[in-house]
């Protein structure tokens, strides 16, 4: 099933999606969230007669940094071995949704893209063994992991880098069929369009994670308790690259779509 | 005004907390939040006979790294001026009250207190110049930086050390009486009892804060919108030091009271 949350005329709402067809896709309201049986309400609207919003409002978004080794070697110059995979923070200040602006600020110069797959908690958990993860998930999205990468070395610490508001798009809705997904091969694309010419920054595969799914799990549940909505990011391939205003990017993960922004000046 | 969050025997609510000596305090039940005019129930307990919880559920906490110099010191071994003040985050859920237990897991090996101003945000803003800060703080309350020392360093990020669950306490009300603050004279203190014995171990004042209350704001806000209920922490002198369990760790701010908590295995 797929939940979204989205702008209608009467205001917002979840919904599931219903169809296969792109052009020819249904919201159903439901009188809840997503994190329980879903009741429809009744109510509908064909897709394109609403606005889609970031799927989930979560508590806290949590990121697994330096989790491609091709992307530790472009960023920091360094084996993954030498820099493992390591936890921040996104605030939810942070999260916007399918199509709205990634608003860049004057003082941040070189602003990049981070295409990624997202998890979606379902209910509050602790202490999850890594073989438990399906179990805690309500299911996959897609996050771009907008990253200023001058502030984040300046700063050393990365919640400011990582943390201006638009600066954690996700979308376009909760996949909850996470069975379906092959993570021992699932295609993540980013689309860089520049000028009016669209090119393929990143073209990677979740099976170049070093931490794994089940995994990255336990490690946060060790320490946090994570509740339902809050957001995993579990990291970035290489081939990220700085944006500008005029820019469009589009992240694409086989099964979830395409989430695509623009980017303006804030 | 004191606004404090509290558990009594008919629930959780909002108080406010009158009365000036400490044995006689009384708790008043408020309808609505801290972010309004106080709307009186007429319902209301000897502050003995309820429960002090973190008196704001913040929807992020934005912390200060590195604002004493002392502290920079006694941490990292070099001047504050080649590491600066840098921003981090606590995640809403290591957010815990006064008197409830620090809770310190297994692989945490050196989990240490930091005694802190905290700020609490009144209305949602964004670039608030630095003059305009008091604008948009409600009060003032006490933090505990809880940080896992070893992790801090182990992960390079600071979010899993400074985010595990109970490594925030806040409280023990807030205090919205701003202006009766000498923010250039404003005693900050932290005594540590081990084995039975209580000794100050932080013995700090706010005057020794690299950037000032105003700036942090600014700073903050240029980057992320703040909203009613957030907090920030507002960086820790010297005299950090391990806690054990079986101590207990008293925050103590001139105007604002104390904070303790007991420390246990989690």
């Amino acid at each position: 099933m797929r939940f979204a949350r989205i702008a209608t005329p009467e205001g917002l709402t979840f919904a599931v999606i219903e169809g296969e067809n792109d052009s020819a896709l249904v919201a159903r309201q439901i009188a809840g969230t997503p994190y329980t049986e879903p009741e429809f309400t009744g109510k509908q609207w064909p897709l394109s007669d609403v606005r889609l919003l970031a799927p989930t409002l979560p508590s806290k978004v949590v990121a697994i940094g330096r989790n491609y080794a091709d992307h530790v070697a472009e960023v920091f110059q360094k084996s993954a071995e030498s820099l493992p995979p390591t936890l921040f923070l996104k605030p939810p200040t942070s999260v916007t949704g399918p199509f709205a602006p990634i608003k860049i600020p004057d003082f941040a110069t070189k602003v990049e893209f981070e295409g990624e797959l997202a998890v979606v908690i379902g209910t509050p958990c602790k202490n999850v063994k890594a073989e438990n993860w399906r179990s805690v998930v309500r299911g996959f999205t897609i996050v771009n992991d907008v990253s200023s990468r001058d502030l984040q070395f300046a700063d050393g610490q990365w919640a400011r880098a990582k943390g201006i508001d638009t600066f954690c798009p996700l979308g376009p809705w909760i996949e909850t069929d996470i069975d379906s997904f092959d993570l021992d091969n699932l295609a993540i694309k980013a689309h860089l369009t520049h000028d009016g010419v669209t090119a393929t920054k990143q073209d990677s595969n979740s099976n170049q994670m070093i931490m794994k799914l089940g995994e990255i799990i336990e490690f946060i549940t060790a320490s946090m308790t994570l509740l339902p909505g809050d957001v995993i990011c579990t990291g970035s391939p290489a081939g990220t690259e700085a944006m500008v205003p005029g820019d469009r990017i589009a992240v694409e993960i086989e099964g979830l779509g395409v989430l695509e922004n623009p980017i303006e000046w804030a």
